[in-house]
């Protein structure tokens, strides 16, 4: 059973815990939009399953696949993999899946956010996104956990936590005219203490460079524990990621969590630049009302797209380069936890990554120190 | 996880639990196409709805819809009720759905069935039906149980256990040339003890007259209890259903179950009979490739299509010079269960009844007797 509560998270003693708390499991969707992912998606399909096995290894995982595709992705996944109907616009469940949130008890809810494809008629990449914003209902039915249904335009890859009061998100996304026009930063904020049970809001300024989602704070940086905070970065002047990130550790390095803590910024090399090629975006068939790519575009690429799963950290490996520095520098980052790299490259071509598509449930009836 | 297995559940030790043993919970479809349910399939939803809701005072119950009609379903159906996206052809979960089987330590698995929409293009009643065919794999991908696929067609409506290692049949569906025309009586049999772990099959003759299931045994005939029947009847011997009814009677009679014993046969007189109206006929749009439905055909009306709940039993309620005394019989049959009537002729004038469109799924973890 999946009520719909009129209150808050934060009024019912609900906050959002720390990825790098335990899950009960993990949700993905199918890629399929051949106007995103080229030649039919197929090559992400694989890209897709791999992650998923990934995954598989640390703890549950459940994909949702549209009725046309179901049986391909039933086939295509291992048995492992729970695989159900569930219908979407596009497959990023970090943006369109639920937000789940708990208490002290160990009880889970979630907090299903609007969804207007990043940024609707104003610069979003598709249209409709009906299904898209239907898609977190439908996992908190399934996952039987009541639901909040915030009042605000939200994308799970806007936000991160620690787990203990404290929110990391970006101006550009969180700010952005295509999203709440009519609320200003203040409010934004009310909202995310009403909706995530934080505190302490950090604001960082622009999100990784060229980065489609208007800047989600989940391709640019992320909590690695309780005052530490992983940040994506080149010490190449000329890209114009330096400002970004110079800019954010400038913020970082200023602020204060919710306890009142200074944060440890650790600096994670970006891969890259990368670009899209010529027999990428061949593969791509345009069509009107989604954004068209380019031969020649800069990707967001980022290591600090990675999934936090059980024991475990699902990277994705962009370029040969630079994958296996940023493998040992996350393997230093989580000492407890297995870093498996998965080729992410056809993934990153969609517009986002290995974060974007995944999307954690907190185990249930664990008891919890309210932060 | 739901892993498909190569086995069958009688090798594997299981065996499909009557209906009236304990469940977990009721599986449902929401009614939509409009070849088959008048006026857009309204009235049927608000039936469909008032089933549901008497389900749901007895046990948790979960229905699907299709994508397209899954926001209304949602907000037509009490929060108690789960929804879940499910695509399908039609919304009998009883055929389509998983047949549960259970073993001795309380382990639960699945039989799905191949469907072919009752009778394939020999006599089916629509095409095509390969969403309905995906029905069983995706309730089980949700209940996370393993799946046997069994090698025949069949559909749950043609089949009654008493749980104890009986089965209960019709020739008219199971040996019709439109499911199997390749298998004999005995081949038939093989796969029934097979796949319902059953090692009698009492075989009945014709099913209720005019029921274009071909004959399925859960309009003329279900156990009540191991040893005991209840039979659809009528004393009048000029309706074609009197020979039909004699027949099984005779049968019944005659039979012996697998611990050896008679059976107590219930009469339970039937509506009617009742036949389409023209008022109701004409909000049927009618479709190639669909059976059409016509005013002044005669409704296989039965009172033997209810579905027992756990300390209840949900009935139609099809006549209202009949059903008083129909829910007298059933609440002597069912000395410990609470019996609700639901107004169900919509659902008659879509080709079946309360039994037809729930699936139960037996509870977990509970030790039984192997039969």
């Amino acid at each position: 059973m999946s009520r719909t509560l009129n209150s808050t998270p934060a009024a019912d003693g609900f906050w959002m815990p720390a990825e790098f708390e335990p899950h009960a499991g993990c949700w993905m969707l199918w890629p399929e939009r051949p106007d995103n992912w080229r030649e039919g998606a197929w090559p992400a399909q694989q890209a897709f399953v791999q992650v998923a096995r990934a995954i598989a290894r640390f703890e549950p995982v459940t994909v949702g696949a549209s009725p046309a595709h179901f049986g391909a992705a039933r086939s295509l996944l291992p048995e492992e993999i729970r695989v159900v109907e569930l219908s979407h616009d596009d497959c990023w469940m970090r943006d369109v899946g639920p937000t789940f949130v708990v208490d002290a008890r160990g009880a889970v809810r979630g907090v299903d956010w609007q969804f207007n494809a990043w940024g609707g008629l104003q610069g979003g990449l598709y249209f409709p996104w009906d299904q898209d914003d239907l898609v977190a209902r439908k996992v908190l039915e399934i996952e039987g956990r009541d639901r909040y249904r915030a009042p605000i335009v939200n994308e799970g890859g806007a936000i991160h936590v620690d787990g203990e009061g404290t929110a990391l998100v970006t101006e550009e996304c969180l700010l952005n005219a295509n999203r709440n026009p009519s609320l200003d930063r203040a409010q934004i904020e009310a909202h995310l203490r009403d909706y995530l049970g934080v505190s302490t809001i950090i604001w960082l300024g622009r999100g990784v460079f060229n980065d489609e989602t208007d800047g989600h704070i989940d391709n640019l940086a992320c909590f690695v524990r309780p005052g530490e905070v992983c940040l994506t970065w080149t010490d190449d002047r000329r890209d114009p990621q330096y400002a970004i990130s110079m800019d954010a550790w400038e913020r970082l390095h200023d602020a204060r969590d919710a306890r009142g803590r200074r944060l440890k910024v650790h600096k994670l090399p970006a891969p890259g630049p990368l670009f899209m090629t010529a027999a990428e975006a061949r593969g791509i068939v345009p069509r009107e009302g989604s954004k068209p790519r380019r031969a020649g575009e800069r990707l967001a690429a980022s290591y600090v797209n990675f999934y936090t799963a059980n024991g475990g950290i699902v990277m994705p490996l962009l370029d040969a380069r630079t994958d296996r520095a940023a493998a040992a520098r996350l393997r230093r980052l989580f000492p407890g936890r297995r870093v498996v790299g998965v080729p992410a490259r056809e993934i990153l071509l969609g517009g986002g990554n290995i974060h974007c598509m995944t999307q954690q449930v907190p185990v249930a009836g664990l008891r919890r120190k309210r932060p």
